[in-house]
């Protein structure tokens, strides 16, 4: 057997043996798609397994995540810290050989993938960001940032939306070092892909303005596979789809090129038939030949020089140009400038749309931080959140730092995870609040993984008005406040505003969502009122009552704030002492001490009534079981917003009498 | 100026007139896309607007649905129940004219639309649909149906992530009778949509297997768009785009071909210069020519003969075939048939999963609903929601009940929100219920609309084990429920799965998610506990405290009620009086009268623990200020299913010492 087949053959043995040994995973993948993943892991990638961080590395996204037995087997034969034991603790607790990959668990893993589709988005934010920071970085005879981006997807990856939203956008903006493996073995989960595909999936790129080469025998044909790959990383103007034919299950007597091979063990055996085809020893199971591992070591040799070099390359860079090389020190350890702690944009007493007031503040965070880039989905003029003279990120402009991301919301989050997974930039997107539901497996990937990603969602209510209910968030804020390691700011005015954006760039571990409204709201005179730095408690006294002990507390978020402070001045007039809490965060409230907690709702004060423009369930956290909410239960509807808010009760008057009836005995 | 162009250039200015007057609106597309708009509506679509519920009638679904005064204006002047003065109340509240267009607000509006996309996939749906029931109820000189579906689409709809899986779907299922225009104006809210996109849309669609047709002159070549509309209709085989190049806000000195005319009005002097560009008087607004009214009611006349001609055949085949004809007479008008009522799948005392109780009992149903159909996104084998034996839709097999989504879940949802639009079918999808986040656009236009499509969301919680955080919900129950007029089932066991697939059939005012386990659940004897019928109320008393007063009620959904089962025979060996209460559909719970609320959950018992694995967050609504809740707010882990539960907490173990911990003064 030739080493090439040799080591081919250990992928596959081990993905057998590992889906085997845990009982559960996905064989088919790892044993069809070995061809193609060692050749580009042994002769193409560049990457140095000593130190998985290395920022000029290739990046590879296993978009089909399902086959992480595949991946696990190259980190493990490329020398990453994956040892056999890894690989024999595949999907139990606590392994670092999770059965879909994870960032984080596992080194070498480059994004957490599972969900079809996302990886491939994913690898287009990586390949964006190589380019930004290209641009920004290198300079001549330093070209610090040139690598490639390869994703690997299959059938299932292909058909996902996203995936095409992602693959037009690369398509669009020429991104020639992203490379693209499908492995196109005609069978999912359920059967032969025919039965729900039949498009020209290479058609469909080439229309996208890819370069589609393609390898008739993914199987055996390692020259085949060796040349596409080489012809990819030479079409420096478009990104390649490298169609691989394969069998999924290659090797398996009974189970090759079915979806029996797909989602389940192959059976001991059916292993041990296995084995016996490819020419394998029956036992021990997770058997490396020993020419295998000297080969491994060979290449992984070859990369740690690479990364010696770069390294050096980016000493004599740091000296040529200090002011560049601290910044990129920083950004690439992802520290914050300190300016952003203290930045203190102006606020005027007019009334302003939150949005606006967003804009103004990221434009001013965005100076004191060159690794603030985003875009959003053709609502910059909407979402106000485009950065003004900073110029268009595309062929040519590469510094650019707006994305125009088309209406693509799904791809746009997804990219933002992908270029945070690269590092040295902090992404933001953009659209409006009802659209985050198109978001929404993204943005949940961007809180498992902790990535910080900045979601600005604007025209937060019906106070949108005409364009009706379509277009009016109603359980939106609650749905995303469930998402967990998600921080969601809804501010009350330009001062939160701040605050919010200010918070959401210092927090590295997560990501946040911001909030904003369409209409204006009033200024809050926060020399009568708290300081709007209470927005990092997650809830603060806003307004206290006149007496020392409130008789009832008002909680607003956001544009509600307003109606509940106009709420106090009646309540207060009638005598009845009332407290306004700004909570323009449930869950960073939710994190602090009970002490603070009860200070700002004191568990005696139980005639507690919140005010959003949303729905009410979830509200009873925190108005307890006696408060009351005053918000939004059915869909919107198409009105002038002032008309609306009458109707649907989002009103002073209608707080004041909600108060008064939990304040009076029942009738 | 020839009677074609007074039609269209009366669409045009009614356009502009209605967005001037609500101050609000997109002038762009109706002037851009008025001539196809016409064209198609005059001379080929099949519909009679004195009976907008015509079974057979062509579809017709404005995707891009921002454009909605273009459809406003073609159903006033069809004849439509939409009077001048609706045009006048356009985005007014409580007028017919809202800001998108809206079924059921609107007479004539065969889709709620504005979301991008949705439309297209809505299309997909009603072309399937038209298709499955002329294979179910044609008959030999009985064409009952045999209507085309038409589309218009814009750039936006174009770049959506659904637009390309319901096309990629539609180009395999041959969709004949599918036509959707692509109203190619180049422009986007943000600016021209080169700044976003640059593919090729007609090679893309070709590669879907589409036809493809373009006209390059949309905005006066009337007799090419009539010719694209017949060579639409001749090709059987092939869905068809036709590519129209448009001007948007065509006629506007100043604007036309820009993105001012996109979401704007066009401003009180643009609109008098646009209507002098046009050759039409200045005043009075919203001007029809009588010649116009006329051309119009000429076609209305020649529909209505369409129409009765159509019901004289429908009367003929009631006689010639009268079982098929009551059963087509039920379907159409959406009655549920009575075996439903009384229908009682056996139940035996093995454990289960109840994705397989699931399986069987909407197998027994649909032997009773020849009107159930519908599929899953390559996920039949493991939600068990195939129908057997009873075929997959396709090509050739058009009676199949199955239809093969493919890894396409959002256009999924939205094709099944198309087939309930349609009529005459009862639409399922399933998948797994972390991917309901990929459907979640489409499955809250489904509960705004009314929709009865039922969802099926298997594999609910960290026990799909090995699969790891990617695949294992832990929101996402609390997010749907979210979702006003969305119905959300967690079964206990297969006697509350089978009453919750019978709930979702009874259903006929909305959606709803039937959410089950992977694992197997314990039987759960309900000659010792209460009935499953129970479910109807939302949540009932599964079993009693030993006391006539418990001290502790202990709430469960889904697999977590063997668990709070388990904890009360703790609770009750310690003399604990404990209640168990089931609560599969908190929805429904929280519409009963509060008399049997507070029966289920008396006020005075103030020890409630709630277990469910998914976030906490949402369950103070039952528990109360003094209960707590056991369950998971933060992400999943990939390891065998036991260990996960164990690790997570959720025993009867941890439900007694929370019972415990509530009951016992605090430390």
């Amino acid at each position: 057997m030739s080493i090439d087949a040799l080591c081919i053959n250990t992928l596959r043995t081990l993905a057998m043996d590992a889906v085997q040994k845990a009982d559960s995973g996905h064989p088919g993948l790892p044993m069809g798609a070995a061809p193609m993943a060692y050749v580009l892991w042994q002769r193409h990638l560049k990457h140095d397994p000593s130190n998985p961080h290395w920022p000029d590395r290739d990046r590879f996204v296993l978009s089909a995540g399902h086959g992480s037995m595949l991946l696990y087997g190259l980190l493990h034969l490329m020398g990453y810290a994956v040892t056999l034991d890894d690989l024999k603790a595949f999907r139990q607790w606590q392994s670092n050989t999770p059965g879909h990959p994870e960032v984080g668990v596992t080194p070498g893993v480059e994004a957490t993938t599972g969900p079809l589709g996302q990886g491939n988005a994913n690898a287009v934010g990586m390949a964006i960001a190589e380019r930004m920071l290209a641009a920004r970085y290198n300079r001549p005879e330093f070209p610090l940032f040139d690598h490639f981006t390869y994703a690997l997807m299959g059938d299932g990856c292909a058909m996902e939306g996203i995936t095409s939203e992602a693959a037009s956008l690369a398509g669009h903006l020429q991104l020639g070092k992203l490379i693209v493996f499908y492995d196109s073995n005609d069978v999912t989960l359920d059967g032969p892909a025919q039965v729900s595909m039949s498009e020209d999936v290479g058609a469909r790129y080439s229309a996208y303005g890819w370069q589609v080469l393609s390898v008739a025998n993914g199987d055996t044909d390692i020259s085949a596979i060796d040349s596409a790959i080489s012809e990819a990383k030479e079409e420096s103007g478009r990104p390649t789809l490298i169609i691989v034919k394969t069998t999924i299950g290659f090797g398996s007597p009974k189970k090759a090129g079915t979806s029996a091979a797909h989602g389940s063990p192959l059976g001991v055996e059916e292993v041990a038939a296995t084995k016996r085809a490819l020419g394998w020893p029956e036992s021990p199971p997770f058997y490396v030949p020993n020419e295998v591992r000297a080969h491994f070591l060979k290449a992984e040799k070859a990369n740690r020089g690479r990364r010696l070099h770069w390294e050096e390359l980016l000493s004599r860079y740091r000296r040529a140009n200090p002011q560049l090389g601290a910044e990129l020190d920083r950004v690439l350890a992802g520290k914050v400038p300190s300016a952003v702690h203290s930045l203190a944009p102006p606020i005027t007493s007019a009334p302003i749309e939150t949005r606006s007031a967003a804009g103004a503040a990221q434009n001013a965070f965005a100076l004191e931080m060159p690794e603030l880039v985003g875009g959003d989905a053709d609502l910059g003029g909407s979402t106000k959140s485009v950065l003004k003279d900073l110029g268009s990120f595309g062929p040519g402009h590469w510094g650019g730092r707006n994305i125009h991301f088309g209406v693509r919301e799904h791809a746009m989050a997804a990219i933002a995870n992908g270029i945070c997974y690269h590092g040295g930039l902090r992404p933001f997107v953009a659209t409006f609040l009802v659209f985050s539901d198109y978001m929404r497996p993204a943005v949940r990937l961007a809180a498992m993984n902790h990535l910080p990603v900045t979601f600005i969602w604007t025209h937060d209510s019906i106070a949108i008005g005409e364009d009706g209910p379509t277009h009016q968030p109603i359980e939106h804020l609650m749905a995303m406040r469930a998402i967990p390691n998600l921080v969601i700011f809804r501010p009350a005015d330009a001062a939160e505003t701040i605050e919010a954006w200010r918070s959401a760039l210092l927090r590295t571990d997560g990501p946040t969502g911001l909030v904003f409204t369409r209409q204006k709201v009033p200024f809050i005179d926060r020399t009568v009122c708290a300081a709007a730095d209470g927005l990092h408690c997650g809830a603060y006294v806003l307004a206290e009552a006149s007496a020392s002990t409130p008789k009832a507390i008002l909680i607003g978020t956001g544009s509600e704030v307003a109606v509940a402070l106009e709420a106090r001045e009646v309540l207060e007039k009638a005598h009845v002492p009332t407290r306004v809490v700004s909570m323009p965060s449930m869950e960073l409230f939710a994190k602090q001490p009970e002490s603070y907690r009860d200070a700002v709702l004191p568990p005696a004060v139980t005639c507690r009534v919140s005010v959003e423009c949303g729905i009410t369930w979830g509200w009873e956290r925190w108005t307890g079981s006696a408060g009351a909410s005053v918000g939004i239960d059915r869909f919107g509807a198409s009105a002038p917003a002032s008309t609306l808010l009458r109707e649907y009760g989002i009103t002073p008057q209608n707080v004041v009498d909600t108060v008064r009836r939990l304040l009076s005995p029942r009738d």
